[in-house]
């Protein structure tokens, strides 16, 4: 088998054959396949797309060239939630414990990375004493007598990704459907996930920007899940404003109670019911959608769901007290207030660049090496279609320094108001099979 | 500028400036722009293509990237002839001295190379004596008294195209017209040439394989040249069968005695006519076409084109009484008839693999190290369309060892007789602007 004559079989349309789609990932894993002839094979991808078989071999291929973690010790459908990105993201905090009070078994790995605000565990370590250095062993019983554990990812999961996306972003093959599910689907997998709920954001604050766009890649993410027998569901959710109010690590955690207690913003609740009822289906704990919302709901109402998450916070070494006592988490030294320029409708409220301006606040890492500021962040006093007065507060800067010029300057460039302006659509469908 | 944005410009269809395409041969020349981004370059080029304006910057990128020959000392329009490469293509020997009859300066620089055959200094020193060890001062000065000198090519011409050329080789982005049609033009740019007539080869030995393609890689080229003040021209010819009768070192140099006495193929002179007549027009000797040909027959007839081969042989060192006396060009020890296994008419005889039979004798190089034999090859004796009786000699083969099984196989495999067939058109069209 010649790579060239795979890159030539792609370019001409045609289909891979398993092994050859196993041939090039292995060899580019091994490091007999160079970058140069697998640039060109992404060049060709883009192009010419891939079949569904194809892309369920590339994922698998992905899946297999480095570890895999096993679960099977977990009792139960592990169900896995995703998101594409976002900003002021809090989801996965409200619906891991939520889904937890259900019985449903949360294995959460998380990483930490780079981003608007830190990953779901430096989120969580605003709470006082909370770690995640615990054992595999120690993981696995934590997850089957209480349903829900968080643990740091290791293990060398899915080179070829890593190795194909380092190459992608600087040959201009990022843009690719088959590439990115694979992409996705691939790390998912490796993570050890039975089935897997995916968000798939769409808008100005999202690498998606068009609901098309989305509806597509959903399409073939879960696509790929039900043909390599990982059952698979997405939500495509609006990321042209950040989602609830709240970005910020310690300011993400609160919003999380508040919302774990129905008291949250209405959107965050809305998209963690729409995922959740998917992650309820496909665990098996209701027999429809419908039902499975029902479940959720009664879990907030009961309060099993806020009694799930002081458990699961005890259970890591963290203050409970924290839930009841929301003041107790991280606060910044700083609230400066962002008045309104002018009169009228929110009308823009540019989710990322939003989202930078938390960064330069210290809520996110810019490198591996920046450290967090658990404390700082931002939280919106309106939203797009809300009315607003000349003076009256956009938003609230949480800060631990006196000057937020940056901040402010980068604010008013990404909040427009204009006379008329209507809220977005929050959900723009559901792929269910 | 960044090489990733260049490539996800052209991926997307738009025109690149410029100062894109100098940057890119500029960087990928000097090593700063790595393999992978150049080949997934290629590759959209290879789907989005490349405009009139971007060819012509691409080529002359090319030429700039490294020495180009200065041929100012030469007096007249110098121009040169390529040919897309065929099997028995003995059109260089022949026109060298019959344009240079007509006082066209003829300033050939050329190299050995692989392939079927040798190159045109391999085929001229056949002739005892006859070498290109000249000094370029020895060069000028004998176009210039004579209008007719071969040296051997030096320089580091078009390390960009080399480069780019290697790359396309194991990438699957060979087969690009942009890519090919720059690639051969800033090598004879870069070889100094005021004009350049093109021989475009169709069918089965050539690789363009339909008159389609072959007349489209013709006019790009065309455009280059004329798009860089270069006058071009194009004849595309068909290669399904080797041309005129000769396929070796010596058999081609006395090929091309026969032709500039008026006695040779049919083929091969036609061929040289139509491509001497775009020389001699575009070297301004001739006001059309018509009369360009007509000068040339004349240069044929009078026996001026064969005295000029005289002259030209002993120039360079050469025995000029083999124009006269052709047996004393080397001979091989054995001539082997292939005799027809049936009867019928000649449907096919696959031109590149007949090409390779004569190489299996040694008439050409496998490898750089290769020796060559300058006096082996195959001489046809019956063409397509030509009946033929069993037992009739289809080839004659000139052997320098009596075992040539391997290339009677090779031969019997690519010649086909059928009950009827015709002689393929020779000539598929010009370009001429």
């Amino acid at each position: 088998m010649r790579m060239v004559d795979i890159i030539e079989k792609k370019r001409d349309g045609k289909e891979l054959a398993t092994e050859e789609i196993r041939f090039v990932i292995d060899g580019y894993t091994n490091g007999q396949i160079p970058d140069y002839q697998v640039s060109a094979l992404a060049m060709a991808i883009f192009f010419r797309d891939m079949t569904a078989r194809e892309r369920a071999d590339l994922t698998m291929a992905m899946v297999e060239s480095g570890e895999t973690i096993d679960l099977s010790a977990i009792e139960g459908i592990k169900v896995d939630k995703h998101s594409t990105g976002g900003v002021g993201d809090t989801t996965t905090l409200v619906l891991a414990p939520l889904v937890a009070a259900l019985d449903i078994p949360v294995a959460k790995m998380s990483g930490r990375g780079l981003g608007h605000t830190g990953g779901t565990i430096d989120k969580l370590e605003s709470i006082a004493g909370f770690h995640v250095e615990i054992t595999k062993d120690e993981f696995v019983k934590l997850v089957n007598e209480h349903k829900i554990a968080v643990i740091g990812q290791s293990g060398n999961l899915t080179p070829a990704d890593k190795k194909l996306y380092a190459l992608r972003d600087v040959t201009a093959t990022v843009n690719s459907i088959p590439l990115i599910a694979s992409s996705i689907m691939s790390k998912k997998i490796a993570a050890g996930a039975d089935a897997i709920v995916l968000d798939v954001k769409t808008g100005a604050g999202a690498f998606m920007k068009t609901a098309e766009e989305a509806v597509e890649l959903a399409k073939a993410m879960v696509s790929i899940g039900n043909n390599v027998g990982r059952k698979t569901m997405a939500v495509i959710s609006d990321m042209s404003q950040p989602l609830g109010f709240a970005i910020g690590n310690s300011l993400e955690v609160q919003e999380a109670i508040d919302t774990l207690k129905g008291q949250g913003p209405q959107d965050l609740e809305e998209l963690c019911l729409a995922l959740g009822r998917q992650m309820v289906y496909l665990a098996q704990k209701a027999d429809s959608l419908e039902e499975a919302e029902e479940k959720l709901k009664e879990a907030i109402r009961s309060g099993r769901a806020l009694e799930k998450f002081k458990e699961f916070i005890a259970n890591q070494g963290g203050d409970p007290s924290v839930v009841d006592h929301p003041e107790r988490l991280p606060q910044a030294a700083y609230r400066i207030e962002v008045p309104a320029r002018q009169g009228g409708v929110v009308a823009e409220m540019v989710a990322d660049e939003i989202g930078t301006a938390a960064m330069l606040l210290g809520a996110g890492r810019a490198t591996k090496e920046s450290e967090i500021d658990l404390a700082v962040g931002i939280m919106l006093n309106k939203k797009i279609g809300d009315s607003v007065q000349v003076g009256e507060s956009l938003m609230t800067i949480h800060a631990n320094r006196e000057n937020v010029d940056e901040v402010l300057e980068k604010i008013y460039a990404n909040v427009r108001i204009a006379e008329h302006a209507e809220a977005p659509v929050l959900l723009h469908g559901v792929v269910t099979e």
